[in-house]
C-alpha cells in the first residue's frame, strides 16, 4: 500500500454513527496525529459550525481541531470568494453556513443577490424559498451545498437538503450547482486547505455514493469503510472501485504504525 | 359550431387576471345562466374554498353559487373517498384543502396514514415535510393536488405547489399522483358532478398546458381563450390543437345567445 501524505476523512459512518461510536475510528485518528500526518475531516454537513463538530468528535475521543474540520459550508464560501470577493449572498441554512459565509467576507442580504445559496434549513418556510426564486430568477447565481436527498434519524429518513433544493429548481428551472461530495468541488477546496497535492492524498469514507465517487471524480485513491451505508457486497455493483476497501479502520491504523516504523 | 349541453371553465386568465376583471367573462357566464346550460368552474386552486372562489367570482360581476365551484381539493378528497372512505389522510395544505378532506369524511392525522396530499401551503415547515416523507416511506398512497411549478403574483414568480411536491419526490423516490389540470383526473370528477358525458361538455381555459391539455388528455373538446396565458401565436407550436381558439369570451357569447335563438 502507498504512503499517503495527507488524509480527508468523512465523519457519519467513518468516524461515527449518529450518537454511536465507532471503535476503530480513535485509534487511527491518534495514528495519524502521533505520525504527523497531515489530515481534515470532511463533511456534508453544513448546519454545523467547525468547532462544534470538533467538540463532538472530541466526545468520541477523536483528536480534533477546529482548524481540522472543512464543512461543506466553508467550501461553499470560499468557493464564492474564488469568484467575487464580498458577495451579496442570500442564504438559506442554518448556523454552519450563515458563519462561513460571513467569515468569508460576504455580505447575508434578500435583495440584488449576487448568490443564492441553499443548505438544510430545519427552519425553512415559505417565504425563504419565495425569496430564493424570485432572486435566482433575477439572476443571482444558484449554489447547493448537497445533494443528499435524506438524512437519516432515530425517526427514520428525513428530508436532506438535496430535496429542498429542488423546490427552487423546479419552480424556477435553474440548476444549482452542489459543492458537497461527491462533487469534486469541496474536494479541490479541501486539498487547498490541506496544501497537498491529489496523488499525496487518500480519501477515507464509508459512503460510495458521496465519499468515494467524490473521490474517483476528483481524482484521488480511495479508502472504502465498511462501517457504515455502503456494504463490502454493495461494491460489486459499481463500475468504479475504491482503490482499498477494508472491514474497519484497525488494518489502517496497524499499516500507519508499520510504516511509521520502517 | 357545437352546442354543447355543459361547460367547464377556468378562472385565472380565464374569468379574471388576478385583482383585474376580464371584460368578456361576467356577459358570457351571463348567457350560460340564461341559457339554463350547466357549467363548473374548475380551478387547481387547492387554497381556498368554494364560497371564497364564489364570492371573487361576484366581485367581478360574475354570477357563480358555491355549487358550480369545483377545486381540486375537492377533487382529491373525492378521488380519495372512490377508494377508500373514512380514510386516514396526512394533509400539507391550506383551508381550501383541510375543509374539503374534512367535508368528503376523512380524518386528518399525521399516523397510521392511508394518503398523503400536498396542495399550495404558504405555511410550509420542515417538520410537515418531515412527517410526508416518514408517512410515504411507511406505504402511505402519496397525492398531489396539482403540478403548478411557479404561481405569477405582484412580486414575480412564487413557487407554486409542483415545486413544494419535488421534496417528497425526490426524498422518498416515490412519485405522486397529480389530481388537477393538466390530469385527467380532476376532468373526471368534475363531469360526474356535472352529470354529463364527454361528448357534451366544452372545457374552456387560457393555459395551453393546463386547460388545454387537461380537455384534451380527458378527451373533451376544447375552447381556447386568449386572454391569460398562452397567445394565439404560441399555439402553432404544439402538435394537439384545442377545439377552438378565440380572442375574448364575446365572440362564444353572440354565439350563445344565436344558438338559443335558433
Amino acid at each position: 500500500m502507498k504512503q499517503y501524505k495527507g488524509y480527508l476523512i468523512d465523519l457519519d459512518g467513518t468516524m461515527y454513527k449518529g450518537s454511536e461510536p465507532i471503535d476503530a475510528a480513535s485509534a487511527f485518528v491518534q495514528a495519524l496525529k502521533e505520525s504527523q500526518i497531515p489530515h481534515l475531516f470532511v463533511t456534508n454537513n453544513s448546519s454545523r459550525k467547525p468547532e462544534q463538530i470538533a467538540d463532538k468528535l472530541q466526545t468520541f475521543h477523536i483528536p480534533a481541531e477546529k482548524e481540522q474540520i472543512f464543512t461543506t459550508s466553508m467550501a461553499t464560501a470560499s468557493y464564492i470568494s474564488d469568484q467575487t470577493s464580498q458577495a451579496r449572498v442570500f442564504a438559506i441554512g442554518e448556523e454552519g453556513l450563515h458563519s462561513a459565509l460571513e467569515q468569508e467576507g460576504h455580505l447575508l442580504t434578500e435583495e440584488y443577490c449576487d448568490y443564492v445559496v441553499i443548505g438544510i434549513d430545519r427552519d425553512i418556510t415559505y417565504e425563504k424559498l419565495a425569496t430564493a426564486c424570485l432572486q435566482v430568477r433575477n439572476g443571482a447565481a444558484f449554489l447547493s451545498t448537497n445533494s443528499d436527498v435524506a438524512i437519516p434519524t432515530e425517526r427514520g429518513m428525513l428530508p436532506g437538503n438535496g430535496s429542498l433544493t429542488s423546490v427552487i429548481t423546479i419552480s424556477t428551472g435553474v440548476q444549482p450547482i452542489f459543492i458537497g461530495k461527491p462533487e469534486p468541488i469541496i474536494m479541490e477546496q479541501a486539498m487547498e486547505q490541506i496544501g497537498l497535492t491529489k496523488d499525496e492524498v487518500l480519501m477515507v469514507g464509508d459512503n460510495y455514493h458521496t465519499d468515494i465517487m467524490a473521490g474517483i471524480k476528483a481524482g484521488f485513491d480511495t479508502l472504502h469503510v465498511q462501517t457504515g451505508v455502503t456494504q463490502k457486497e454493495h461494491l460489486s455493483h459499481f463500475d468504479e472501485q475504491p482503490t482499498y476497501s477494508i472491514k474497519t479502520l484497525e488494518e489502517w491504523t496497524s499499516f500507519l504504525y508499520n510504516m511509521k516504523g520502517e
